[in-house]
């Protein structure tokens, strides 16, 4: 492609590359999965996030038998399962929650994930996972 | 399923037929997409939607062709292409979003959309788009 001069910056769209974490909020953002980090947290857990302005976007890729120990966040959070199935430990009960199905957890709700087989699923927060954006977050990083 | 007595009532979990649409701030709920209501919005366009705590979460079934008018909102969007692509009029240039890419829409930026092919568009909001939930969203009811 030609370099042109005094061209406009595009700093927040159509980023190539590897995305960076956004810890502004963000604008106009044009991105492919494909260029967004992926983050390998433990043998079975890998995950990959966008950043809004008060929302996150995740995929969260789960090999079979990856548990995601109970947590709980004040960041509201609607699960959506693209592939597989995730069992989940919640309110007192287990749902298992499969392809083509939603889950909304409300802010501060308790909860635990297991995936019954390799799955993709997408999550979203509100606000974005602050946790998840600084690293903090070693409850994912074990070798379970 | 026995039925015991003095069970805890099950007001938003795991709520069969037909979804309603839920004004009030809702809880821990669990939905499959195909049990959600599919509006007919004009022949090219149909949307269902999930409404959370503070997120919204829908997918927007557009055939070839269809025309989303430019319009803006308060909510923050933020659109994930899952099948096909959109071709989005917004900040003064066009950006072409395809299977697999993501565009992130500040509040208040207005926006138009045209689908190149048949397209299953995965949008999330925050807040929920109280237009939506109220159907007085006239401009996605034209027969463009």
């Amino acid at each position: 492609m030609k370099r042109t001069t005094r061209k406009k910056p595009q700093k927040t769209f159509h980023q190539q590359g590897v995305a960076r974490i956004r810890r502004r909020k963000a604008g106009l953002q044009h991105l492919t999965w494909k260029s967004v980090e992926l983050e390998q947290l433990n043998p079975l857990l890998q995950r990959q996030f966008i950043v809004g302005h008060d929302l996150m976007i995740a995929r969260v890729l789960l090999k079979k038998g990856c548990v995601v120990p109970e947590h709980r966040h004040v960041n509201e959070q609607v699960t959506y399962i693209l592939e597989g199935a995730l069992k989940f430990r919640i309110d007192g009960r287990e749902i298992i929650v499969r392809a083509g199905e939603v889950l909304t957890i409300p802010p501060n709700m308790p909860h635990e994930a297991e995936a019954l087989v390799d799955t993709v699923d997408l999550d979203v927060f509100n606000p974005p996972r602050a946790d998840w954006i600084n690293k903090d977050d070693s409850y994912l990083r074990g070798s379970r």
